[in-house]
């Protein structure tokens, strides 16, 4: 796996009980998996000639983030390297740019969108979302918040953003210059009317074998998830199998290997808009951990190696995954104590990463039949862990 | 932890979610655990100052099996080093005379028993065993299989067995000449007419805090743990109630600090006697990790850490362990394809192990409502990943 991030630690965790012989490409040897993975090679993903010298040892290689450029990773498949999640693929979760064009090619809802050059082209995708239907491609919600002028508009790097970092809410043309510094294509997309965020995680095989697992509610905090519910509480039916059939059909027609997270936008008149794709497993996906049969990081694992799909359905009624964020605790030996006293039941995931103010630093799981306590325990638990709590 | 096995290896998978760090004290560089450990000593256990040498980096010494000697673990607390579970317990796990004796002393029922110094020791005992309750020590089971001479007669080596090894089944005096070779003190117990064994599985904290896990069935073939069933089908509630609290009468009498397994034997007139303690994560309790909400390797390094423990309760109705003994796969993924596909639900435990007949290499854990089903899950799969089922 290339990245030494917690996706890596868990993925790891996962493929312990397979008998996998987990190699790790990592930064620094102080990193979430490199702290935990025996076999570990320290290097920059973005050079060529380390992929490739780490690549020879592996029977494939998969990835703990999207940022490994695309042109290397064309190399190693030119090399005979089995990439998987492909670059075909992987360029779709790398270039939101790449990926607007595609989902909008396959029929999928999007947001609408424009690649802009400039703030005068801001303005004019502005002005195209206030006359209605014309701004381009993608079949937004169509509803603003009473303003006819187009804004808010949305600005997005088209590639390396993450966890709110690249993205911009502008309310003006004039607010518009920040994002064109990076010198970046810039995306501009409608800001959606939306009720709630949801995530569609599903996961598919070299075979073309795909799960599904139950559509989730994610909810976010300063562009930041903070809690996810599943499955999503009071989704329509008909509306949460569409979901799960959206993210069946962008995996087989991007030709996705292992997870895929599709990110959406449930708005206000029922729809489901796709908002990001990740081809990893994806926070929205760590409440499978402990509340599903086969987790989101040992089916990933599987559909890498091409072996059969694990089993996503839920073991509990009601799962909550909430996130840690580093707050006061250096420390959390002594935070151990008063959440594991509290709740036997709590399911914690640390990453063993320092605990710096709002970095995420872990998330637990909490499981039941009653949605009111499951999330108590979460939040309660997230936030004594973060510090904000004390009791 | 002192000892490269699987328990170790499913030790660490259990403690990376608590952001441990794990330090490992291995033979060799392929042990089990040693293949997916970061922080790797090599080293022999049974050397004071590489023990010394490996404890200076850790918080807390626990093992992954019993064989450290005794006097270096006692050498390791004088230099003020943390060992849990500590020599004053572990010596019962260690030595089977002492454990016997200290059992006798607190009440706890065992087969009837002495130490033996040569075969006409035993041809005394069984005599003794013969003539009903006078046999020394223990509250046996006091019925045969319709002999009246006191044999067969079971002799252990009082340290270093394990699996079946260190023990004999002698039918006469003449046939126990065999176990006296090593010139080690062996242990005479009567052959108790079990109905089936049990095993009482308990977590226990320096603070004193513990937790019983359900009692469950472990069917034993050729002397080799086979399939754990959890919880003992049929078993009275009673006596279920009196195994726990056996179990945690033990953990407390003997100052355990970790996992305790109790080994039972299940009398036809419907008693309990205690047949061996293992201070570690035990055979009979890897069905909790997927079958409970807290495993018995999450629980056991919690213990050792003196955190709170967790909840040891059963997550299914049913859960199945069945063992996986080497067999004719050397490389297991065609048979990966075949069970992983059968199954969608089965949970597969690999140990990273060379496969040579008869070692155990992995187990497998199934569970559902219907205990004949998630029986015949376990089975197929442990068969198949052997290569004594094909279909």
């Amino acid at each position: 796996m290339v990245g030494g991030g917690q996706l890596a630690r868990m993925t790891h965790e996962a493929g312990i009980p397979l008998g996998i012989r987990f190699k790790l490409l990592s930064d620094t040897p102080q990193d979430s998996a490199a702290q935990v993975v025996n076999d570990v090679v320290i290097g920059d993903y973005r050079d060529l000639e380390t992929l490739r010298a780490f690549a020879r040892g592996c029977d494939v290689i998969t990835f703990d983030h999207e940022h490994v450029p695309t042109e290397h990773l064309r190399a190693l498949e030119a090399d005979g390297v089995r990439v998987r999640p492909g670059p075909d693929a992987l360029v779709h979760a790398q270039d939101k740019g790449v990926m607007r064009a595609r989902l909008d090619a396959i029929g999928v809802p999007c947001p609408r969108h424009r690649i802009v050059s400039d703030p005068g082209d801001v303005a004019a995708f502005a002005a195209e979302l206030a006359e209605g239907e014309g701004a381009g491609e993608g079949e937004g919600a169509g509803e603003g918040d009473g303003r006819t002028d187009g804004f808010p508009v949305v600005l997005k790097t088209v590639r390396g953003g993450y966890d709110g970092k690249g993205v911009w809410v502008v309310d003006s043309a004039e607010e518009a210059a920040e994002p064109f510094r990076a010198g970046v294509p810039v995306l501009a997309e409608e800001k959606v009317d939306f009720v709630r965020e949801l995530a569609a995680n599903v996961v598919r095989s070299p075979h073309g074998q795909a799960v599904a697992y139950p559509v989730v509610e994610s909810q976010q905090v300063d562009g930041v998830c903070d809690t996810v519910i599943a499955p999503a509480p009071g989704l329509d039916e008909e509306l949460a199998l569409k979901a799960e059939q959206l993210a069946l059909t962008i995996a087989k027609e991007l030709g996705v290997v292992g997870h895929l997270a599709v990110e959406l936008f449930e708005t206000r008149d029922g729809r489901i808009l796709v908002n990001e794709l990740a081809m990893r497993p994806h926070n929205s996906g760590h409440w499978t951990q402990d509340g599903s049969i086969t987790s989101q990081f040992a089916n990933h694992v599987r559909a890498v190696l091409d072996l059969p799909l694990g089993d996503p359905r839920p073991r509990a009624r009601w799962t909550v995954m909430a996130n840690v964020l580093g707050g006061d605790y250096p420390d959390m030996y002594s935070a151990y104590l008063h959440c594991m006293a509290r709740d036997p039941q709590l399911k914690i995931h640390m990453y063993g990463k320092d605990v710096k103010p709002g970095r995420k630093v872990g998330h637990v799981n909490t499981y039941g039949d009653d949605l009111d306590d499951v999330l108590e325990r979460a939040r309660h638990a997230a936030g004594y862990l973060r510090g904000t709590i004390t009791e």
